[in-house]
């Protein structure tokens, strides 16, 4: 059995969702489909998601929502009558939609959480009935009604490990079911949605549960390629890669598949494939536990991200002082802060951190605490910051992978703020200013991949 | 004024003791005289401070004395009679040595002490004679009429800020002071000595204490050299270097000069002039805030120290656990282990100590304590661990630094375990295996100075 799971692109249109019915027929292994709700149909166009919010927040501000909810109606219509889904099977889909308002929340969080959630859900339906009136042995099965709890978290759920439980009973379909992807429901029976790329993560979940032999992820790329492919034309695709490949990729601005993801893939050694809706002949990319290597190419793929920042701390003997990085991880703990990492000198501390937690507030809070607590000659936060990240299984005991990558960046006069090997063997973090971050891309990509 | 401190090697027989007089009387600035116990003489020789620690080993566990005090009266009798310092003032330094089992001691850690000091004590009285018999005014000085006050650690002593305040007074003295190094007097008036390079660390705080001009500090090298002498032919000599320098730089192994002898100097800025007392016209190393940029050497030193071990640690999802780090560090100090640099990678930590603050006992209970709180997937202590360092103010801004040193030591085949760059803009910090470690020195050193 394998489950596979479609985004939101090739779910845009009844046109797409020929494809995507075609991906399904074409191997009788794929028992799990799940989808995401419809997605851009064009550059410009709006997602289902988007229309969602919108409505929601209309709603909470009681204005006059008839323009959103008649979109996000056309959207499904014109994905049924493509199909000739018979008007009986659509009208509650419209309803649902024109109800959403009428539903009782706990509070606006769960609201939001409710309607975003049914861009998925009543697409699942549609693709159900859709599925159906083409002559497959399909149904919807809600997350409830297939054991899914999770954590009450209306935006950020995570699963409840007895879910998986649930699930196992679901193994062996004989027929096909089609499931929601983002969203569950906590145990009071409310919505809460996954985080970002929240249908994958459904996915690996199902997956993880019914003890797929496969997860296949169908987006609209031919494979996950080794860098960045706005920043360089036509680059090397990715055919295999380990998971703490994507894993370190993903973590340093891989946005393809997200990392949190791969998580219960991982857990129960699920390969996943990520393949293209428009180009399923593809072998797309593999993602698994072990592959093999190419001693060709030490470098798997570069990633770099500029959503990172640096705290910088200097204090005379720092490192001789029990106690101070301590003092200092107990203030970030404080407020819930996690780093990224701790590269320190003699005198020296930079604290790394994902930009997304703080604000310049919180910043301010942070900086004040520690300097009460450890009296720092200097203390101060830039921003001005990008980790770009050389990923590699084949770099493990390979020499001479950071002469190479150094002098690459040197050569093109790229000035290193930080740089970062020592825990992981198969990935060197750069820290770079974020002006020379893409540039620095492009020279690590000629060194390993030309 | 300028204080000056000598090394045993340059008080160790009245033919160095001669070199001694002859620098302290070609500078009428030499007011303050730091001795340290007469160090070896020949290749084979024993110290006496070594003398000292059999003598009072010997006492505690009641042994007979009698060699070991004649060795070491032997020792101060020939510099005394060469230089026809009268009996009488010679016999109360004689007495002294065998009424030292007679003193009371509050325990051994104590007695070990008091003998131990006696060596620079005793010197330092030994010296003021001969400066006095050689025509000089110069006097004993005792750490105790100098108000030098220091905390109650019989065998690593702190200097106790206030003392400062009593050391001003013997500020712009006419005479010169011979004051003996590496020991002072808790507040209960009981002899503790400094830790490793203890008379370095008088001679600072002397220094500090009178607003010296200069901290000279004659040793038995012309200067503090780029790199281990052993490991390369005559190394460029560094003419001019930086406090942060030297403290990076002996961080990493440079023995030289102790890194903490220099905090006393830099709290009042005070210029350390390192030089020979073999060879007292050459210019020796000057250690001050700051230095002229020499662009043609971006690096002043190579370091490296095979004592260091690490910690691996690794645990997936390791990176998104908020107060893992703050776990390990807390165990750490609880444990009064301090460490030294803790690179992370997205499912990997490693922690590096230095290796004198562990056991094989007190691994072990870290790694069960560190294995019960945060539950690792795979966690081991590595002792085959050496740390390089490449220091230089001049690689502050300079691109291309790390391309040319990852570039040679991947030309000779060694193997990055860990790279550090980040905190500190005027350091790199390798971690090589031990049996690369001096091939990779030499490696760097070619790069950098040849």
């Amino acid at each position: 059995m394998k489950v596979i799971k479609f985004g939101g692109s090739s779910l845009a249109s009844s046109q797409q969702l020929q494809k995507v019915l075609a991906i399904v027929e074409a191997d009788q292994k794929r028992k799990y489909v799940i989808v995401s709700a419809p997605g851009k149909r064009f550059d410009g166009d709006t997602k289902v998601t988007d229309l969602l919010i919108q409505y929601a927040r209309q709603t909470i501000h009681h204005q006059d929502t008839q323009a959103v909810t008649a979109a996000i109606i056309d959207r499904y219509a014109e994905i049924g009558h493509g199909f000739n889904v018979p008007e009986a099977q659509l009208t509650p889909i419209f309803e649902t939609i024109r109800n959403l308002p009428k539903q009782s929340y706990a509070d606006n969080t769960y609201l939001m959480a409710a309607f975003k959630a049914h861009g998925e859900r009543l697409n699942a339906q549609l693709v159900a009935a859709v599925f159906q009136q083409s002559g497959l042995n399909a149904r919807y099965l809600d997350p409830k009604d297939a054991g899914m709890v999770v954590t009450d978290v209306p935006d950020d759920a995570q699963i409840i490990k007895s879910s998986y439980d649930q699930l196992a009973k679901w193994a062996n379909s004989e027929q096909i079911l089609v499931i929601p992807g983002f969203f569950a429901y906590n145990r009071n029976g409310q919505i809460c949605t996954f985080s970002r790329g929240g249908s994958d993560i459904t996915g690996a979940i199902i997956a993880r549960g019914v003890h797929a032999e496969r997860y296949e992820n169908f987006t609209d790329v031919d494979a996950i390629y080794a860098v960045n492919p706005s920043l360089v034309a036509k680059p090397a695709a990715i055919s295999e890669m380990t998971f703490t490949e994507m894993r370190e990729l993903s973590y340093a601005g891989f946005s393809v598949f997200h990392d949190e993801a791969l998580i219960p893939a991982i857990e129960d050694n699920i390969t996943v494939n990520v393949k293209n809706t428009n180009h399923p002949e593809a072998p797309g990319t593999l993602i698994q536990s072990t592959r093999e290597p190419n001693p060709h190419y030490p470098v798997t793929g570069i990633a770099s991200s500029s959503s990172f920042c640096s705290l910088y701390l200097r204090k005379y003997l720092l490192n001789k002082e029990v106690g101070l990085g301590r003092k200092i991880l107990t203030i970030l703990e404080n407020h819930h802060i996690s780093y990224e990492h701790m590269p320190s000198g003699i005198d020296d501390l930079t604290i790394i951190f994902d930009e997304h937690q703080l604000t310049p507030e919180l910043e301010k809070t942070l900086v004040a605490e520690i300097s009460t607590a450890i009296n720092p000659d200097e203390i101060y936060f830039t921003h001005d910051y990008s980790i770009l990240m050389l990923v590699g299984e084949n770099m493990r005991n390979r020499v001479g992978i950071m002469s190479r990558a150094a002098t690459a960046l040197a050569n093109d006069n790229i000035k290193l703020i930080m740089v970062n090997q020592g825990a992981s063997e198969i990935s060197i973090m750069f820290g770079v200013h974020d002006n020379d971050a893409d540039q620095a891309v492009i020279a690590l990509y000629k060194e390993f991949f030309d």
